[in-house]
């Protein structure tokens, strides 16, 4: 069965590296996972960048690009990759903000991927271990080990995703094959 | 001096408990400090529910009550009181897309106190701790403890509010005394 796939950028900047990664992430995965016979959809992606308005003063504030609802597609991901920016140590305020919106068990049945770039290895592990805190909390399964770049290695996007799928990939198929997806998860709460 | 003393309150709810609480803290301390020859200045109350303006959808958000700069009074701060509810097991959202407009050292000489509303103890602990990560990394001095408060306790906010001073107090009056003010600070690395 198709996995049904989607990218939340935290980066408040469109079209950022850090989508660039996560876009690399999910392309080498799918080459990866369609050979072990789990096919990803083609992925949903939410820029928050383009999605989110905000207005820290007397103007008003509209997303670039606007949805109706954003939060439809996060909630109905199967494999949902998070990728966010280190900003003071961890994920940036938009991403938060944006999932402060979801309710505590609305991640249920989704298996969460996080992405974390940062100057320095500190700051990405505790970017990335922050994320995976905060997806577990909203019931997503995390415990997929994250992916961490340095900004330095953002230059080969593509290099970075293929190690990290190389080392992981076969992992996330078994937690596809063993986990009970959202609609099965349901099902078994409403006994 | 008068120490300048401003208010952040991450709630995304206006008048909310959290900012009652984080009030009693500071009348609480006023009165305790004044008699130490440390006055507090009338403090700078910043409710980000009124500043920030936010939309996920076609509709633009504006403010309720916008001013036109912020973050001047949080720069100037010499006592900063941010109190947040534990949102998702850490502060909010709000709180973190205002602090993340901030440079790295922009609180520089700034004394922190995080106050943290939860509805559980380890939330309430877990919020405060990543609350202090996030001011030291901002430049703050935030050795202070901070203060947490179940939900429960919010009824009586100036009971939960006395007891952190009658505990802390005195550690701040002293930190005061010892750390440089944001001016002071300046000089020194300008040299």
């Amino acid at each position: 069965m198709t996995v049904t796939t989607v990218e939340l950028i935290g980066n408040p900047r469109a079209g950022s590296r850090t989508r660039t990664l996560a876009d690399a992430v999910v392309t080498e995965l799918a080459s990866h996972l369609e050979r072990a016979g789990n096919p990803l959809s083609r992925p949903t992606v939410l820029d928050l960048a383009e999605l989110v308005g905000v207005s820290f003063g007397p103007a008003a504030a509209r997303p670039d690009a606007p949805v109706d609802d954003p939060f439809a597609p996060v909630r109905a991901a199967r494999l949902l990759v998070v990728a966010t920016p280190a900003y003071k140590g961890t994920y940036t305020g938009l991403l938060k903000i944006f999932l402060d919106q979801l309710g505590p068990g609305d991640l249920a049945g989704v298996i969460a991927l996080p992405v974390a770039v940062a100057g320095a290895p500190a700051h990405a592990d505790r970017t990335a271990t922050s994320l995976r805190d905060l997806l577990s909390e909203l019931g997503a399964e995390a415990t997929i080990p994250p992916l961490t770049a340095l900004e330095s290695r953002l230059a080969a996007p593509v290099e970075a995703a293929a190690e990290w799928v190389a080392a992981h990939a076969g992992q996330l198929g078994e937690l596809l094959a063993r986990t009970p997806a959202r609609g099965n998860l349901r099902l078994h709460h409403s006994r």
